[in-house]
Formats: C-alpha cells, sequence, structure tokens
C-alpha cells in the first residue's frame, strides 16, 4: 500500500530547466534577465537584514503598496506570493476541488498540468491553431464547463501575445481565469491591468513575477492581482509567511526603481529583434515575440541535435517538444518541437549564433 | 454561487500572532529569538546577491549536505521548506486526500486544523490530559484510523516534551507521524533523529525550522527530514523554486555556525530558568519547558486582562484560549486559556516582569 495520495503516485515530478550551479554557461534557457536588478534591491535587502530574526510583515503591506501605486489600483487589490509558482499553487488551492475542469492552452507551460494533477483537477489542454491562435468554436463547450483557466499571456514558448478579446472569451462563465503575465512587461505595450476593471473583471486574477523583468529570479517573488473579493478566499491558503523579509524589501526596492527595468527592458527588446532578426536570416521561422525569448523552429527539424550541440559549447537553450500538438494545413506532422532561446545581453547571443553556425549539418 | 472551493468558503483565516512593524515594542508573542543570528549569515547573503537575477539551486543542494552533515545522514533525507509552515501544507498536500484523517493534540499549535481543513482532511483533536499527557487508552482507535498525525515535539504552547515512546504510541499503523520539531533545539538533550533509526522511521518525518534557534523568522527556511522514499513524494509537490537564493545561502551559513546558535540557545535556557522562577514566585502556575517560551497560568484567571495591561504598556505576550480543553481531577472548567511568554533577552524578560507587578488587583 503507497503511503502517498493517489494523485502524487501518478504524478512526475516537474522538471524545471538545467540550473547549472558553475559558473562559465552562457545560459538561455530559463528566461532569466542577464542584467543585474536595481542597486536599491542589495540596498533595502542589508537594511533588512537586521531585522532577520523577526518574523516578515505576514501581509506584505509596504511592499503590496508599492505595487498599487505602480498601477493606480488599492493595495487590497493585490496578494505577494513566493514567486508565480506558488501564486498558480495557491490560485488551485483556492479555487478547484477534486474532479474541477483546469484548462490552458497547448503548446504552453506545462506546469499547469502539473500542478492541476496534483490538485486532483480534472485537467484538459486547448489545443492551439498551427499559428498559436485558439480554435474557439472547437473549446467553448470546454470553456463553459471549467473552473479555472491559465492563459499565460504572453505565452510560452511561443511568445505571442492574445488580445483581451480573445482573452474574454476565455473567461468561464461559472469560474475564474487567471491572466499569468510572467512576461508581461516585455510586451511592446503592456498591459495596465485593463481587463479588471470590466464588469467581467471580478472574476478575472493576473499574475506577475519580479523574476524576469526585474531580474530578480534569485529572490522568489510574485503577485496576483484581483477584485479584493477573490484576493480575501487566496489569502485564507496563502501560508502566513510565505515570503521573506529580504525579498519583501528587495521586491519593493525593485518596483520602485521603475527606469532601472525599463531600461533593462529596453535593451532586452532591441537584442530580440536582433536574434530574431539573425536567426531568420539562417533560415529559421522565428514567431514575433512579446517575450524575453524567441520560439525558433527549422524547417529541416533536427532542434534536438541543434541543443545538443550548443550544449556541448556550454551554450544552454530551452529543447521544447509537445507531442499532439495540431498539425498545421501543410500536413506537418502533429508534434511541435523547437528551441526556446532566452534574450540574453548582446555578446550572449552573438556566442549563441556563433555557435549555432557551427553546427554539423 | 461562490467562486470558492466549499473548503475556502468554511475556513476562518489564520490568524498569525501580532507583528507590529514599527519599533519600541517589547515582543515576547511570537517566539522569535531575541539575539541576531550569526554574523556569517550576513556574509553568506551578501556574496549571494550577485546571483539575483539567476533562478535558485531547486533542490537546495549545498543546503541539505550542511544540514545532513549535521545528523549524520545522506543529502536526499533532507528536504528544504520555505518556512515550516510550508513544510506542514506539503505534509498533507502529500499524504491527505478527502476525508482522510488528519489529528494533532489539543490544545497546540491550530495552525494543524487550519491547514488539514484546507486540504479537506476529516481532522480531529486529541485532547490531551490537563497535565499534558495523553490519553493513550482513548486515542488508540483514533490513530489506528488516522492518515496523518501531527504532534509538535516540544508543544506549544505548553513547551513539554513528549517521549520517543509517547510518539511510538501516535504512529499510524496505516499513515504517517510529523514530529515538528521547531522547537527542539531549545529541549535540555535535544533530539539527533534517533526515531528515524528506528524500523518505523520509514513513516516518520521530522520538521525542523531556522526561525526559532537560529534567529531567522525572518529568512524562512525549514526542512523536514525523513526516508529517501517519503521525501521523493514530497519533492513532486514542492514548488521547484520554494526556497530562495539568499535564504538557502544565508540558512547553509547558520547551520555551519554551530557555535553561534548553541550559545544564543544557552542564553535561552539560562533566561529561561530565571522566568519560570520568578513567574512561581509571584504565584503563576509554569510548566516546564523545554521551549523559548512558557505557558503561565494564574490561578486566580484574568489571563485576558493581564494580557491587555502589559500590551499597554508596549509588552506583547501571546494571550490564548482553547475552549474543550480536558477538566482537571479538581473539577477546573474545561477551558484553558493562559499566557504563552517568548523568552527573551534578561532586560525583555525583566521589563515583562515590570509591568507584570504592576497590573491592577
Amino acid at each position: 500500500m503507497s503511503l502517498f495520495r493517489p494523485a502524487i503516485d501518478r504524478t512526475a515530478a516537474y522538471v524545471p530547466g538545467e540550473q547549472p550551479q558553475e559558473s562559465g554557461w552562457v545560459k538561455l534557457n530559463t528566461n532569466e534577465n542577464p542584467y543585474p536588478p536595481s542597486p536599491r534591491v542589495g540596498e533595502a535587502v542589508a537594511a533588512a537584514m537586521g531585522r532577520l530574526n523577526i518574523y516578515p510583515d505576514p501581509l506584505g503591506t509596504s511592499f503590496r503598496k508599492a505595487v498599487a501605486e505602480l498601477f493606480d489600483l488599492d493595495a487590497d487589490w493585490i496578494i505577494p506570493a513566493n514567486g508565480s509558482d506558488e501564486n498558480l499553487t495557491m490560485l488551485l488551492r483556492t479555487f478547484v476541488d477534486p474532479g474541477d475542469v483546469v484548462l490552458s492552452p497547448y503548446p504552453s507551460y506545462i506546469l499547469y498540468e502539473t500542478l492541476a494533477g496534483l490538485q486532483d483537477g480534472r485537467y484538459e489542454r486547448l489545443v492551439l491553431n498551427p499559428d498559436w491562435s485558439w480554435d474557439f468554436e472547437a473549446i467553448a463547450p470546454r470553456v463553459a464547463a471549467a473552473r479555472l483557466v491559465f492563459v499565460p499571456n504572453p505565452n510560452s514558448p511561443s511568445g505571442n501575445r492574445w488580445s483581451d478579446e480573445d482573452l474574454l472569451k476565455l473567461l468561464p462563465p461559472q469560474g475564474v481565469l487567471v491572466v499569468d503575465e510572467a512576461y508581461g512587461d516585455f510586451c511592446d505595450v503592456p498591459h495596465r491591468m485593463e481587463l479588471l476593471q470590466r464588469p467581467e473583471g471580478k472574476r478575472i486574477v493576473v499574475t506577475r513575477t519580479l523574476s524576469k523583468s526585474y531580474s530578480l529570479a534569485g529572490l522568489r517573488l510574485g503577485f496576483a492581482i484581483a477584485h479584493p473579493e477573490l484576493i480575501a478566499g487566496m489569502r485564507k491558503v496563502k501560508e502566513s509567511y510565505n515570503c521573506d523579509g529580504l525579498a519583501l524589501a528587495g521586491g519593493e526596492a525593485a518596483i520602485r526603481d521603475q527606469p532601472w527595468m525599463l531600461d533593462n527592458r529596453a535593451r532586452i527588446l532591441a537584442t530580440r529583434g536582433r536574434l530574431t532578426t539573425q536567426l531568420r536570416a539562417v533560415g529559421f521561422d522565428v514567431v514575433n515575440s512579446q517575450a524575453n525569448f524567441v520560439w525558433a523552429t527549422h524547417p529541416a527539424g533536427g532542434h534536438k541535435a541543434i541543443y545538443e550541440h550548443l550544449k556541448a559549447h556550454k551554450v544552454l537553450v530551452r529543447y521544447m517538444r509537445f507531442p499532439d500538438a495540431r498539425a498545421g494545413a501543410n500536413g506537418d506532422a502533429a508534434l511541435v518541437d523547437g528551441l526556446r532561446i532566452t534574450v540574453g545581453t548582446d555578446p550572449q547571443v552573438d556566442r549563441f549564433l556563433e555557435v549555432l553556425a557551427t553546427r554539423p549539418a
């Protein structure tokens, strides 16, 4: 007899992207920001060190205020999380009982499926068209029956962004839509939580993270924005002290230094353009990205071999494979695989392109 | 129709101890360590600041090694957690399905009940005898049917510690016993994970935190120790990056500086003895504590008023009330209330005793 819940026995552990702890890698595989966080983060962390023996503020009041000011909202619209992953888990534990239908697009971030399984939700994929658009006619009945729909926007691995009009069609009439804006700051025109201001906004949650645009993946800090009634339910699930004192202090400093974040963002958008152009110049298909990564495929395939060639030269990108994706109109195989390449610094991207050019035919 | 799970609607949010964020308080209410953490923590955190833009090691390998060496175990016996609270949630999500029986002693840490409710477990109290011992005859059938039993050892609010012999009687034959040793380092003779070495040890999990003995409540770092087979299941539930890079680095430095922790522990044990003696001298009943707090009751009652008098003078202790506790042999009312007082510095304890002495009759 297993001691574990059946859901645990049948779940394969989620495997995060490789995180080599030694130096020397050009690391373009987990969408980290190649630039350091604002120097004010270090100052705020140093100042908070003197209070380490004391519990942090359970509600993260000061951090929430900074976020609220940024989006012109009241602080009770904000809940802090120990990274976006915890945010997603909190949402499942707030809204999903065993058997409740949980949806997310496919190909997309596969963690949604793992987390829904751990919560015993009935997870189903919304298979995207080959051009990353929705087949609304096919999915409408499932959206109608859903309890929770996760939509990363921009999507990963593709980097495309869907319109608010599209998102509203994914809002379940008896449930909640979670718009995961982990990469939201990298859009050409970032969202300003416009969706939440609509009448339907009371059933929409937007999640954000400081891991990407604020260069703080190592600090574990994210937040959700939603109507205070939804936040009140999520608070019951939240661990009392889910965010540590250093993260709250450092995160607040990062949020309050918008020019620093926007400068790094501008650099990344410029490099993204160059990377896209240069990949296309050597024959790759590249989705127009609104995120800090690009999705590249080659008509000749061989993506796994390219990944391995790069890795052998200490350049890490993400090889991703999505079986059972939808076939293209021209009869492409119903299996999407490709390379997701984080937009690093210009020298990192140069090194990537250099090694890419040396791959065996 | 509520958008929330029924478990959320019927759960009252857990209310942690008051955390005034302004200074000037003598804070003896949440069992924080009054002494600062090892200076090596600050050095390790500063050194880790340069890697904040990168995700932390998902497995916390280096931190786990330090813990493993401390307890003479292999690192695969250890899983890191974002504080003890996350540890408890991970355990529930690993082992408890809706309707599974979850037990913990009463009066004790009430968070177990809240967390079990969020997981839809069938929570039941194991009501302790008035002298904080177990009524094994009465509880045996419930232990036999349990999936998970939480036992804080030392217990809170009483501070007493149960023997390994007692604990083995609380191990459910088809389930898991969690021994929550948040206060374990403050025992006169701390445990060295002896229970895990026994044949029954394969179904026992010990949880620890760095919040108390290592003065790191603000850093949010704990760990569980168990047979690698149990740890493997818990890993599936763990968020990939549940512990941030600063916490892992700082926590490892704290674990590796045992003399610092042991010096603070020795100070706290000395002050605990003095606090106990002086409270008894002014008429309080005080349990012999094996933790960094004492549980004090007065035959004349009036505990709430004493708490309020102290608070009015900026001395915070924890007033706790446990309705439906078991009546004493002498016909005491079946309601335990009293004061849980953290062992602070000597000056803090002096101030507490001074204000206590001025309370109205």
